[in-house]
């Protein structure tokens, strides 16, 4: 790591003028006085301010303008730790691990007190040292992204490399992800990858490593023991279940949903209880269902992204509808309201994206429970003017469906059937 | 009703010809052979089917070149029930009822079977005889619109009238609406009205009276109970607490979503208990808070509808931004991921909606939790952005208000302040 990483311009010059660099321990006096470790800055941030990791954990921006006065406490050498050695037992199952970013993903240095966002795999095992007991682990970094940041294109990259291990012997693979867009990649993958010879896991944490509260060695653990011990195929969500730490779940791909910003157990399926329970000392299938419909794999990778979710609500602007149409838009997720409704102002646009030729799918922004549209005159109307009712397909699993939809069929008929069949139980029994 | 309502062209030539008309028993026959009660329609809809209403309850459309033989089995004389007479207690308190439409306002016609969304709210309280002893009702019928239909120009009718009631010897005022957009009237209210001397509650049902499962009654019964025993003040939504009979609950009208299709329990406060409970026997308050920070009364009847709900995901197109920014838009309430993110592909259009002099709030997809954007480098770039953290606020009720707050303000500071400032609990404390 440079000394002045991400730091340019007014910040950098700052910073070497004080002749204090990053990991250093400071005292900045301005109208308060912080004390605090000098940070690592990221791209897309100014040259205004420079980061400060207090004692409480929390990471500041002071503006160098306002700094009346800096003092070096204590400096650190920076050096790269060696990698740990990973023991080998040849007797256990062997999995892939790949990481492809997120809080999981992070390294806390505990002299900077950064987050380290390019974490290697083998790090990661190599910090929960009871992963070597349960299955010899082959690490592999992907890329190393904070998953808000994760596009369409990341989901192919990261199906594709899965692809190539289809007919591996890895007895499962763990992807490291962040938990942002967690449960859209989950998705991807469910209906990409479908029919997939071994259990494929996305697991996360929702607290870095570095706090007493930290979800991710509980994650990690359970997550291999769920791809070498639970016999299962298809793509799985491990979180925790909740804010104890003697349960982890391990959830459908396409009906989990990310329902709280903060707690570790903000990961919940839909409508159901979660697939699997992790107990400490087995793993128990919940619900006895088969999670993949298709049952033969048959990789269909690609995806477009002309798919809008529009969520709609009283005053909604349907000329929105109108710019999709010419922006080239091929599909639309709607979120309804209730039962599967929008508003009479929007039909005559609606209208017009069916003349043209958009899939219109509807979900509901209840996220729970089934869309009904032959129960009012209003949904009976949508019906009508071409929209097809999702039933209990969750608006973010319909939206990533749509595109997977759109970029593997050659044309409406073909795309919109996609759309209604059951592939990876995203619509439940 | 017309003996014909909702029918015309070809479907109105179709009744006339067979010599049937709403509200007759039928069997119709053409691939299979139907038998039941003949409908209205409703706008928007074509002249080529007639709807049926099976004994089952469900409705069907049949197209009407398809149908090879109508026969009629009964036929039933329509005639305008006179009004029920409503008992008068002089002890008892006075409330206003006031429908504005929904299944609630809905009457299920026992001869056609249809749902007549023009219930007056004299009916409404004479259909539940049990109200007359708890309250003396003045009922008014605003409009009749099931609720996906309402606009923000309806909230503010809405206003106006309970506005002009300020001041008269209601003890409370019930508002009878339709579920699918209650959350939104009922936050817009809140903002609205704040201050406002005596409860105000929405209260809706899911199922229609004619359904065993019913909650109209309760639901009913609990809201005019609410307002009479509660002696509290603000805008509360009233509806059942679980699928039994027994509870009914008051949700704060900024903290309250619609969170299954179709379940009587579907409205939940969200990220808390109900501020009260209303058992058969007393009303508990639940939560130990000040629903109404704002203590005084002085209306704020206005809104601005430029204002768009951005739910981000991966493959969101930020050009959708750069749109809303041409077309007039003065605020964005971003629906992030996690604690409160968009991806870097959107930084550019917001750095620029920023610069346009748009308001942006954040709040999170997750419902549940607060934003807190000072976790992750990601979050500190938005709010290096001009982007605003909305905390805890749920998003409908940030689009809602934000509607509200630039509607009653004369700059974008002063449109700031309102959003930031905690007047009907919209943020937790």
């Amino acid at each position: 790591m440079s000394e002045y990483r991400g730091y340019t311009g007014a910040s950098l010059t700052f910073l070497k003028e004080s002749k204090v660099k990053i990991g250093d321990s400071v005292k900045i006096t301005e109208d308060l006085t912080y004390t605090g470790i000098i940070m690592p800055r990221y791209e897309n941030t100014d040259d205004n301010h420079i980061a400060i990791k207090l004692k409480s954990g929390y990471n500041i921006g002071i503006e160098i303008k306002k700094i009346k006065k800096i003092e070096l406490i204590s400096s650190e050498k920076i050096e790269k730790k060696s990698t740990s050695e990973v023991k080998s037992d040849s007797t256990l199952p062997k999995i892939l691990l790949l990481s492809t970013g997120g809080t999981i993903a992070s390294k806390i240095d505990y002299r900077t007190g950064a987050v380290t966002p390019a974490l290697s795999a083998e790090d990661l095992s190599a910090a929960v040292p009871e992963l070597a007991e349960i299955a010899n682990i082959d690490a592999s970094v992907l890329f190393s992204e904070y998953s808000e940041n994760l596009e369409p294109e990341h989901w192919k990259k990261i199906a594709e490399k899965l692809d190539s291990y289809a007919k591996s012997d890895y007895k499962g693979i763990v992807v490291a992800h962040g938990t942002d867009t967690m449960q859209y990649s989950a998705a991807f993958l469910s209906f990409a990858l479908a029919g997939y010879p071994v259990p494929i896991v996305l697991v996360g944490s929702q607290r870095s490593s570095d706090r007493p509260s930290s979800d991710a060695a509980l994650n990690l653990i359970s997550a291999v023991r769920f791809v070498v011990e639970s016999n299962t195929q298809g793509v799985f969500v491990v979180m925790h279940h909740n804010e104890s730490d003697d349960l982890a779940v391990a959830h459908l791909g396409t009906r989990v949903r990310k329902n709280h910003t903060s707690k570790r157990s903000a990961f919940q399926t839909i409508g159901n209880d979660p697939a699997f329970l992790i107990f400490d000392k087995k793993i128990e299938q919940n619900l006895k269902t088969d999670f993949f419909k298709q049952r033969e794999y048959n990789p269909k990778l690609n995806f477009d992204k002309h798919v809008a979710l529009v969520k709609y609500h009283p005053g909604y602007n349907p000329k929105i509808i109108d710019f999709l149409i010419k922006s080239g838009y091929k599909a639309i997720i709607f979120e309804g309201t209730g039962l599967g409704h929008v508003g009479k102002t929007m039909y005559e646009y609606v209208k017009k994206a069916n003349e043209n030729g958009l899939f219109m799918g509807m979900t509901s922004q209840c996220i729970d429970g089934r869309v009904g549209m032959n129960v009012y005159e209003s949904g009976r109307d949508l019906l009508e003017l071409g929209i097809i009712p999702l039933s209990d397909m969750i608006p973010e699993t319909a939206l990533v469906k749509a595109m997977w939809a759109l970029g593997n069929s050659t044309n409406a008929e073909e795309m919109k059937n996609l759309m209604i069949q059951n592939i990876a139980s995203e619509f439940s029994d």
